[in-house]
């Protein structure tokens, strides 16, 4: 029997998913490892091109690797300001892109673009699929953890293949995205991005077009 | 201020999650507009890298467009059943792999690559950011119908740049997904591909591992 929702979901559902945010800014109280464990499963609930859950999950553990890696972030972000105009610049200095030194749970996040589970199906024609099945698994532990009061902050300002060799892993897997994981340390309604003045909301209705 | 999401609300999430499917077989019956408007409308709440915004969605209303559509997909079907094993394709036969003639809304989905929109943040560095960002709305699209006791089913055995060409629009664009909308037939509890033998989950702390 499939479940009914009602009304009330619908609402507090709605109240979620514009309130989700991107949260840079973190308590570094650690989480229970069972909260951990229970959205890392939950996050594995997504739909996956012919079921083929290619998401890896790396928990960085290791207080070193984690500054290695905050290191690169920082240095990335830099680098990407060098090459902005003036005006952005002054914008783009005043944003906090990062919690990954203070969140307690950095976790990055692979996909194996050469999984043979679910033969293929979908992948064949568009093998990208398999990139976008991982982030239906992110989207998903977001919002189970923003459900929960937690935050997280999707870090992209990084050097994908950087960031695999200094995790290790196999040659296989492509970095889709390095997470920081927390409590958030200011509740906002405001979007960062949207606050500090760098990119506002459009009209929903300039994206969408019929044919 | 931020809102609290209580346990019941956590639970019916987690129901949601678990049980949001991928729906191939669909009633005919019309949408009112004014869903379909909300559910794009909220689709756009999805976090999006640099808030870019970089999703475009295409509601397909012309009757003999859905009939190209879907029989590209029928001969892409076809085509990628040729190159399985006995075996596969047994099972791969038995699997209904889209409802593009009758669910009441077609919906293709593109990214805009090239769009000024957050002036490039987090994109320098990861490019594929954008479609990701598109693949969050598209996630958001599909759980707030879900809750609304609709079904969306994702099209991927196709060719995304032919599609794109049939739809038209601009050269910017690149294909993300072909989406069908509308009353679920049959309320099932299993996945399609798990139910007909393709392919089952796995435990999740197979694609965990730590660093």
């Amino acid at each position: 029997m499939s479940p009914q929702f009602g009304p009330d979901f619908q609402h507090e559902l709605a109240e979620l998913l514009a309130w989700r945010r991107d949260v840079r800014h973190f308590r570094s109280d650690p989480l229970g490892e069972e909260v951990v464990a229970e959205l890392l499963a939950t996050a594995q609930l997504a739909p996956s091109v012919g079921n083929s859950q290619p998401w890896r999950f790396v928990r960085v553990r290791s207080d070193k690797l984690r500054e290695t890696l905050a290191d690169h972030a920082d240095a990335e972000i830099a680098r990407a300001g060098k090459a902005m105009t003036e005006d952005r610049r002054r914008a783009y200095s005043a944003l906090k892109l990062h919690g990954m030194r203070e969140a307690p749970e950095l976790i990055a996040v692979f996909c194996d673009d050469t999984t043979p589970i679910g033969g293929r199906l979908g992948a064949a024609t568009m093998p990208e699929t398999r990139a976008f099945s991982v982030v239906l698994a992110i989207h998903t532990l977001w919002l189970a953890a923003r459900a929960k009061g937690l935050g997280l902050g999707w870090v992209s300002v990084i050097e994908p293949g950087h960031v695999a060799r200094l995790l290790d892993v196999s040659q296989d897997w492509r970095l889709i995205a390095l997470l920081c994981l927390g409590q958030p340390l200011e509740p906002d309604d405001v979007p960062e991005l949207e606050r500090r003045g760098w990119q506002a909301r459009l009209d929903w209705q300039s994206n969408v077009s019929e044919r």
